[in-house]
């Protein structure tokens, strides 16, 4: 099924100028055919809009910038599906190819995020409306590796610790580059996912695949549902503040790292039919928040703050001990997370569905593991949720137009 | 992973007021649970509206009617989502289990449809917004010949002919009652699926599930388009014309299919790697319609009729002899088929997708089995599809309040 190795290489030249011996035949082309000098409005890499903008074209087609200061995929509101899909390098694909294969998805992510077929593509009709299409990049510890050396990987890119309540499958974890597609049109998220694995196949093989949907917020409601029906990811922190960037950007190295971040994501497995067996009350007191509304069981609103400390009238914290809410509170707005999670539905029966768990946050082991440390130990949830796969990749900051992502780790080390 | 049988007895006993032994116990509880008085707007099973109406609420939420002359899900406008499931009946589910079945799903179908709870749902957050959510249903030989024996089973429902291009795969095939279910938003999707499967455990296994995806039409555009860039679909019998009647709705009987159809469902693979090594010229052959607009070969725009006798200045017929457009061709409106396909994206790399070809017709063995006789024998587009699934299925008419779909299946012979 690999498309034969001349049409690979001919593209590869082709886009590339040929890294190798072929910069004479190729003439001219080099980087400037990797940007558009007319893209409509990137923010150089030095000047902050914390979000990438978001343009509504005349078909009420939306459209989010490829280029700026942060990757995008990070803080656009979550479109209706997503794929992730992680590679494994092959072993002959070194610093040199690397270069070649982030230039090139760069370029992909670049013209596919503005509807616009990517170079040479081959099913040109598929890629408008783009329809908010994101593409992001991660990077897992090899990857890093090969370009710079060991001293480049951060202390915490590598696989999380092993949780009690971890059952990971090899199939479902792990992986050298991730790619993160999402897009409010399945279609259009499928032929992006396509063209960026073609244009990986001479470099890397897919090692998993993993689809995703949620569900607009309803109005005037924060997170969303899961297929618990609870409310999810009401207490996050919020793109464009002082806490959101203490929270999610890097801002103690590595230098390559820069406006960067890292991602955990998690294949969390629901038992439906226990949750089924489970009465309202019980349901109510995992979590810590109602059902119907998502405020706390302290509160009347989804945005109230939950009460840790209230008591019932028998005496009783009206919060449960070993609610999910109590063990997943954090109050130092720097060891937060960003939540950013999908529901998954697969399997012959629809039997067996979950979450797929995101979280971007500046420090892996700072943020993402205490926590997780602690609901590990105590969270009434983990009696229905079983963590079946597991990453951790770092994301490098957004790029400026004529660059690709994961630049400045090519000036880092070796 | 089965509920435990308490429960779903109790569930069962509680809807259907005990259709063996239990009527006395629940009282009052019978078919009056099972309809909505308030119900808007259903037109009753013999006031023609061809097309089930739809009316957006004030949050912008769309709605099917679920009571009609015909089911929805056939004429409602295609959904972004679907999800297919077929079951096989336990050896247990007799007429009088089927009955109960065809009761509660009914009843299950009616209440989502209106974005509510189904009866006892136990997420009941998850039932809104209803998202233009459909449930149809169908119904295969085995089922027909338990409540009503042999002579009630239509000649055409039955496994189709084997044709040469098939590749089929018993996973992907067959099955004795078909759940179609479809909406612009895949976790209300999920969740009635998840209902309808729930209420099926005492009765049925899932043998197999299918999702798909697809694109709204382009502005302007009739057809939607599938993994190969083609536009798909656009020459259609159109829902609410005579033409459309004759082709779709049953005729000829059986008595108690009235006002039903028949669905062919099948699963075809195409071998993207295959057609992205095809140039665009041979494409557009194979098809015998523009790929950037869906016009034929011999037109300008999509709503063009083909000209399959026009000869270019070469001599050689524009349309190819072999050409999809040509071998698919069908002239008498009876002869027809309604299609209503989606896309599919499943597997490891992506790298397998394909279409889930849905076609509604009065007879299959008059309409769907002709057309693909010859696209078997002729259709330049087979080189890259292959089927791998296929099933044949009667879907009853719609039902009225207080009735259930299949219930004139249950007024027919034994």
């Amino acid at each position: 099924m690999r498309r034969p190795a001349d049409r690979g290489v001919s593209r590869r030249g082709f886009l590339m100028g040929g890294a190798a011996a072929g910069v004479g035949a190729v003439g001219g082309m080099s980087l400037s055919l990797l940007t558009d000098p007319h893209a409509s409005g990137p923010a150089p890499a030095d000047a902050p809009p914390p979000t990438p903008p978001t343009a509504a074209t005349p078909e009420g087609r939306r459209r989010v910038a490829f280029h700026g200061r942060h990757q995008p995929g990070i803080t656009t509101p979550p479109q209706a599906a997503i794929t992730y899909v992680a590679l494994d390098l092959d072993e002959t694909t070194d610093r040199a190819a690397l270069r070649q294969l982030l230039q090139l998805l760069s370029d992909d992510a670049e013209r596919l995020m503005r509807g616009e077929p990517a170079l040479a593509d081959l099913e040109p009709e598929l890629a408008a409306p783009e329809a908010s299409l994101t593409v992001t990049f991660g990077f897992g510890p090899e990857l890093v590796r090969r370009v710079a050396g060991d001293s480049a990987v951060p202390g915490w890119l590598r696989p999380l610790p092993r949780f009690a309540i971890d059952r990971l499958e090899p199939g479902w974890s792990g992986g050298d580059l991730l790619l993160q597609v999402g897009s409010d049109d399945s279609l259009t998220l499928a032929h992006a996912v396509r063209v960026l694995l073609r244009d990986s196949r001479a470099f890397a093989r897919p090692r998993w695949t993993q689809h995703g949907f949620r569900r607009p917020p309803t109005t005037g409601m924060i997170g969303t549902r899961n297929h618990f029906g609870q409310v999810d990811g009401t207490s996050n922190p919020v793109p464009g503040t002082a806490d959101f960037d203490a929270a999610v950007w890097t801002h103690d190295g590595p230098g390559w790292l820069a406006d960067g971040t890292s991602l955990v994501l998690r294949r969390i497995r629901m038992d439906m039919d226990g949750w089924d067996k489970t009465d309202r009350h019980s349901r109510e007191q995992s979590v810590g928040r109602s059902l119907a509304t998502g405020a706390p069981l302290t509160g009347a609103t989804e945005i109230d703050d939950p009460d840790l400390d209230a008591v019932g009238p028998t005496g009783f914290p009206v919060i449960h001990d070993l609610a999910h809410v109590r063990s997943a509170r954090v109050n130092a707005a720097e060891r937060r997370i960003f939540r950013r999670a999908y529901n998954y539905a697969e399997g012959p029966d629809s039997s067996s569905p979950g979450q797929l768990f995101a979280s971007y946050q500046a420090d892996v082991d700072r943020q993402f593991v205490p926590i997780q440390e602690r609901l590990s130990a105590a969270d009434l949830l983990n009696q229905w949720t079983t963590p079946v796969g597991s990453g951790v990749y770092a994301l490098p900051g957004g790029c400026r137009p004529g660059s690709y992502v994961g630049e400045p780790l090519f000036a880092t080390g070796v």
